[in-house]
């Protein structure tokens, strides 16, 4: 598979919302990923469903929405999802994860499961057929411009045999946190397939935003 | 005391984010209001602390924030409140009020406490030294678009005399929810004095942002 | 107003239930109460929507929902609520209790409110507009068999007094909690309008429930 | 070990309570499954201690109790278990796991655990020792009349062996969700003892519940 | 009343609490104040039931046990509590209050409600039947140390001519929060009966115990 | 590694904390462990970060902090951490566990995840780089006196050769819970490095605590 890449939009600067979504256009990013937080699964609050519907406006790539919320199920419905969009929800979130992946395929999304850090790889082999995406996340989440959680490479490593072994070798691997130039090159190695690029690659200031992100696509583009 | 106008920046265009601001600027309006939700005080998600930054960096005009989050105390460190700022905690939200509006006022800012519609004035009663502003919501919090809860204007009268009976007649009134025109000339009338203008006022779809402002102002200034 | 009755099936012989709901048709009971708990708000389990279908499809009667549970709002849509219907939320179980009212009366039924003992009967002001009916738990919720609280009996007079103070005459009082025969008398002298009927009355072992209910009736009847 | 009998009384006609239950006693089922739900582990409300004790006084069948309810351990008291009843508790509704089996057979009771169709089966390893059956849930537990979910017949073959691989072959898998005829032999085969039947067996609109409960007596014993 | 002392155990050096306990068994203080802390209803940890078996078995001074906890009537059974002992439970912590006090009660304890600084007094009219004490909170709940709240000086003569109004005169009112000796007077001449005695007034680092409780005694017995 | 010992000060006899610390600096024991409870993550309260400064300002042996809380991000700031100590966490307690570890690392203790008896092993599979100690409970957390959970031994040896297949070897590991002379002996052979002494061992009354210490120790240390 290609490498696909899905800009962290709470990284942009929003007053150049326009600007920035035209550069994504011209670079072809795959996804635009979209962080709604809760205030409780994670210590932070970023953008909702307004914002969402706001981007659909704006341009026909697919929203990779992430929700860093507790209970999920119980908010999937505020939010205007489509085909081709990616969903994704934490394991740690819910304690009906197979139905919550399944309301999301209803809707005809790509459903998702998301990973803390501390979270083991094998919590979700029992909801392996009913997601298309894992989303392994190398910082714990929350917050723009945390560290890598040097771990996590091996896990994406981890994920990618697993998957392969229990025969989902399908299913793409989404790595969000810290993803660098360098990180993402090693994290591609390990099998990463879909790339959350924020502040620590594409997003930074007084740079362009187009030539970092075609920059960020040569690096996990050359090893492929 | 004159009006004031507090532009509910949820309702904004954020494609024009710029021009919404420097429309506002212009307007001459004294805050800017922005929401955070939590999905779980209220059943929906908006913006968070980055946001509030953004505007911070792009105008010197105050900031009316509206916290619709449980156990404000624990989420207040996250915003970058300033002088001059308003800060709005749920009386329902809290079980430590006072200590809340104290740490508001430690940070230079205005402390208000805001009621539900279905919230008695005199629960605030022994808080009434520790705020600046009471925030009256004429509709249950959550959404934009939806339509005055009838009763709350007896309630804006009820609080103002209230107010004025317990020896608080300098505390402001704020009123977030349906503020048309026609509605703000009537909360005037019974004891408004900020008004979070939003989709019932001064956000239309194409249609001028600041010549919208300024005939929401002139409805409000006419009767002062 | 004539005295209502309103059973609480909670306490009825699920043995025989088609006896007793025809019992209360001959009796000509007004509503069917029926408790809905959820372990949290009270500490206890009943029953749930399934059994409304059930009583549903064996008559026409109103029924009287009581929803002893936390936020309200989260789980009204589960109920098949119909005109004419009561639906009763805790005042402390819900922030959003305006909005929930008027979800209630969307669905065509009749809002009420429900207080605990320990509640004060002025937490209800801002909501009078929009209810009905108003439930004064005479015993804490949770339970059937228990004892009445005393200060009951003066809370109710309290409240037909507010009401009408507050120009609310026609907001009927709902009494539920060890409401025997001589009780009622009691709390319709002071104001009571419906009475949940359970084992303090009408549910009694070996004894016939259309005899105790004609009998109910007749105690409530005599001072009309 | 024969495969077992457990109707859902949730799904009865309880216009018809005494005679559902006479044709249980005559079609010799093991157990009577009994479903208790707090509306926030599930969206739904079902049935309550109360409703248990009516069905004891009518047979001597063992209960079959389900607790679909967040922190089992703090509303286990109110339960009248016994000795020979199962009482399954959620392995993801309670960090205490071990101590409420404990609980469990303290009242004499066969202890099982629950899982969600999402929940790993290795879960449960550091309890094998506290219980006797393990409830393998094959829809999303809340609702009747769902379909099955798929991966969860591989999960039984896969508890069943687990199970057997660690020294506790012994334990009984017990199945609940669309546990039509068909279904329920390929979960037999699988590897299930107890069979929780519901809607897709027994319980048909205008059909005899005994011959239907034969019927299904038949599917599965065939294969023994 | 005369007016009573209960030091604030929380504030004691644990390395002499035989010497402290003596010391307040020379002094004839009435009470000894000891605080449960949840972590959740207020932001801090203390004390336990072992450390008031303990304090059982060092003495006969009576226990003030102020449960600063969340739900309190799922935590009281851990307590050993006696007859003559008080025990307060938080108006804002539970919505079964008036249950909660009867089983205070029912331990032949003197039940108490407790009060931020933020809660109306007029929150508890309906349990004035069943309580002894009101406990009026004059800092926020959880630390040793704090400032007075100044409002609450005011707050403690409303509450008490509101309960000689209400004919509930006989009810003392205990003050907790910077209780020093001047403020002692203060809240003393306001209504004030029962005072819990911490860093304020006599636990001073390098004093003498017994010497500052005296001096205490002497404020607020100079006034009587 | 040499056994280490921790006795557990919610044992100690609170009359005598001076002597009861000199003891243990006598007997040159390597921790105290601090029991933190919230009434919620377990059913019970006990001490909290004053107790931990009394013990401080005592001695220099380093405390070993056991927070049985929910959420413990939200409460590690309370606590006066050194370098050193020990800090547990339980694994069920956040979704956030490396974050939580890395926090404590940043204050210069040990950090630990502590897992109940429920718990499987691998859950902190992912977390392995981020920790120097696992707290394996041998009782289900919340009260003194209880008897050991059997299949806690054949636990203690599946940790021990799991951490070292996993390449973690030198991460130690705690008991917790019914820790008698004989099964530590049994722990200490299945893997245990670290004891925690309580009433089953070293806190008997009328015993003297040092002489119970040692003999204690000497148990332990026969067999490394």
């Amino acid at each position: 598979m290609a490498a696909k890449i899905s800009p962290s939009l709470m990284c942009a600067d929003f007053r150049r919302l326009e600007q920035t979504v035209e550069a994504f256009e011209r670079a072809g990013v795959e996804y635009l990923h979209i962080d709604i937080m809760d205030g409780r699964f994670v210590p932070n609050f970023t953008l909702g469903p307004d914002f969402v519907r706001t981007i659909r406006e704006m341009t026909a790539i697919p929203i990779d929405l992430h929700l860093m919320v507790e209970r999920p199920e119980d908010h999937l419905h505020l939010f205007p999802v489509r085909g081709g969009d990616i969903v994704s929800v934490h394991q740690e979130a819910s304690v009906h994860l197979q139905r919550t992946l399944q309301q999301i395929k209803a809707l005809g999304a790509r459903p998702s499961v998301a990973l803390n850090p501390a979270t083991p790889i094998y919590t979700i082999d029992d909801v392996l057929d009913d997601l298309d995406v894992v989303l392994v996340m190398t910082v714990n989440p929350g917050f723009a411009g945390q560290k890598l959680v040097p771990a996590t490479l091996r896990k994406i490593a981890n994920m990618k045999r697993h998957l392969a072994d229990m025969g989902y070798g399908d299913v793409e691997i989404e790595v969000d946190g810290n993803i660098s130039n360098e990180n993402a090159v090693k994290m591609q190695a390990a099998g990463a397939d879909i790339f959350v690029a924020g502040t620590s690659s594409i997003f930074k200031k007084n740079a362009d935003l187009l030539e970092l992100t075609e920059r960020f696509r040569a690096s996990i583009s050359s090893i492929a």
